[in-house]
């Protein structure tokens, strides 16, 4: 077990034990805010064919150098609608937008610059080569138009569409179990008692593995004792592909989360420097990969965000641009001083606007780890090097939540 | 009906025809992406108690001015149990991360900062006010925690169960019908005739109208035949709240929703001085509000961005900060230039990185609004307001899709 790791050496350490991925090929009608499990290359080239842009009239360009012009009429060409007309010297055939360009015909008439005159129209405007799409500009047949661990969103799902594809395989979503310990922890809406509080941890971790296309399973929350826990560990791990533990990873003796991973587990690492979220550990409970996440509403998102993500990033192949994602990293530029940590990197929420033409953030004061509220109205992260403060006017990463 | 008129216009034309805004009670397990229909008071302080956010000793301060001394142990205050201990002056009581204070004490000290010695503990480091959670600095009993208009996402969802919230009321989401037009559309994965494509668009306004929490119910699409189109209309209009078409709103003979609509239906605008995605209408069919989308695919999703989003936004009352959102307004400084248009709003799409201090964008050059690969490889739009262009080095406004 390595101690106090760096945040880039516990996503090294937890790398070591990827999840596998698999896949499933399902129709693309339910495809939504899945995960592209292999590139997906086009079964047709786009434009299929070359087509007008606009409703208008298909000529030689040659005919209609200087202007207006008179062409015989030849016929007309309505989208989805095979034809044999051949627009020869002297002639123009409607065209309506999206219909396959007739041969012969080079270049498009705008409807809007012509007069029909008996069997004749009359062409007041230019005709232009750049109002018709070329077959195979967007994409060619067997090119790549979708990369392999892209979140499929509107875009993408409706370029799988263009493709051709009405099924596609997409990754398996993990099933992920959540557990939360603590003898405090009481159901929301149930009455509470002296010393309790209701649990939060568990909502708030099913929402973040839902965002990124993974399946959260609830266990029952486990008070401190050690043979619940490791019952409920047993289950979990014969039913899940992960297991996140929320709480019980500190150092005292009633952390039991911490106390049974070292006893009956094993431990790849455990407390990470980074504030806040600082004990979290990473080991397998009979093979199934465990994170511990501290117990702290906050601290739980965010060694969420920056230790399982990355892991189920990793081990999902997501795309870096496409894929699923809770933040973008972006640089702000600081309106209130935000203090650091000597040895640690310290995450501090804070209000990101935009102000001019740069983004600004305001780091509030109570920044405390069990602070919820401070998720709830702020919308990101700063992010400070070891021993760095913030001072106002700074520059300073950011992530930008989405 | 009005024609050729500004977004700002048509906004505020379809606004005069509000969708009701209607709700249901839910299980907050299953709210996740849904609308928070009123704002949420909470029905506990948070802290509910005054309690340790350290593992330590909760002592009076006044004991622990010279360092080290030496207190008498009283007992051990776990998470999630009431005591009845009380700190006297020169005692200590162990206290657990989340337990509530004893009487008595008015600061914490680290359990790293002491050493027991026999009943006794030796306290090497400072005791500490700030290690004490107190009751209510989060947020206190009947304040508005959660408001109105809010998409749920994890942070949301804790705090609804932080505030003792099994179950909240959610906004019924509207079904939007979605109904192609276009003899050349064919579905994906079919066989293509000469002339024929795959249609794409009702798969990406499917998957725009379940990201901003609404549910999309497709028909099929209609071939340029006015009694079809007229009877999928009174189909839609029967089982929908709203519809959406998407193609066939053009000048041309062939444009048949804008015919049927001009005939039969009730049209408040026509045209939208915006580039692509120009030739949109809204009007009512037998009092259901219907949206005639522009048939490319580019100018589809631009158009369902700008007026359908926009319309939905209002009529269900969402957040500006934390409602559902397509994308964020930013600026980016262009790193090629961009041509915009005389009279009209122009979005060009665009790659928005990340350099330095900045976001900057580059825009490619193939813009054609049937290109839909652009909106995959692209992650913006930006904005060049009437008449302008843009040039290499100019800050510029920019939509950064989510």
């Amino acid at each position: 077990m390595e101690k106090n790791v760096s945040i880039e050496r516990a996503n090294e350490l937890a790398n070591e034990t990827l999840l596998e991925s698999k896949y499933e090929i399902i129709p693309l009608e339910v495809a939504h805010g899945r995960i592209l499990h292999s590139s997906l290359t086009s079964n047709v080239n786009d434009p299929i064919f070359d087509n007008s842009s606009m409703d208008g009239w298909a000529v030689k360009e040659s005919d209609c150098i200087s202007l207006p012009c008179k062409l015989s009429i030849i016929g007309t060409i309505q989208a989805g609608k095979e034809s044999n007309f051949v627009v020869e010297k002297g002639t123009a055939c409607r065209i309506m937008t999206g219909a396959p360009m007739p041969k012969g015909a080079n270049a498009i008439v705008m409807i809007e610059d012509s007069i029909i005159e008996n069997n004749m129209v009359v062409i007041n405007g230019p005709a232009r080569q750049n109002y018709i799409r070329k077959k195979g500009e967007n994409i060619v047949k067997d090119e790549i138009g979708l990369k392999k661990g892209v979140q499929l969103q509107p875009s993408q799902l409706a370029m799988a569409a263009l493709m051709g594809y009405s099924v596609i395989p997409v990754t398996i979503p993990p099933v992920i179990g959540i557990i939360g310990t603590g003898d405090e922890l009481v159901k929301p809406g149930d009455e509470l008692k002296p010393g309790q509080i209701y649990e939060t941890n568990s909502t708030a971790l099913a929402g973040l593995i839902t965002n990124i296309g993974c399946v959260p399973k609830k266990y029952p929350f486990v008070s401190d004792d050690l043979s619940s826990l490791r019952e409920i560990f047993d289950i979990a791990s014969s039913e899940c592909d992960v297991i996140i533990t929320s709480g019980g990873v500190s150092m005292g003796e009633w952390d039991l989360v911490r106390r049974l991973m070292e006893e009956e587990g094993l431990i790849k690492f455990w407390r990470v420097l980074i504030k806040p979220g600082g004990p979290p550990l990473f080991g397998t409970w009979k093979e199934t990969p465990l994170f511990g996440l501290p117990g702290n509403p906050v601290s739980s998102q965010i060694s969420f965000m920056k230790l399982v993500f990355p892991w189920i990033s990793k081990s999902l192949s997501f795309d870096n641009q496409n894929g699923p994602k809770l933040f973008d990293r972006v640089r702000v530029k600081l309106l209130s001083d935000a203090k650091g940590t000597p040895n640690k990197i310290t995450y501090r929420r804070v209000i990101i606007q935009l102000n001019g033409n740069e983004l600004t953030g305001i780091v509030p004061l109570n920044q405390g780890s069990g602070n919820l509220r401070s998720m709830v109205e702020c919308n990101g992260l700063i992010e400070l090097k070891k021993g760095a403060n913030g001072k106002s006017g700074d520059f300073i990463d950011a992530l930008w939540f989405r």
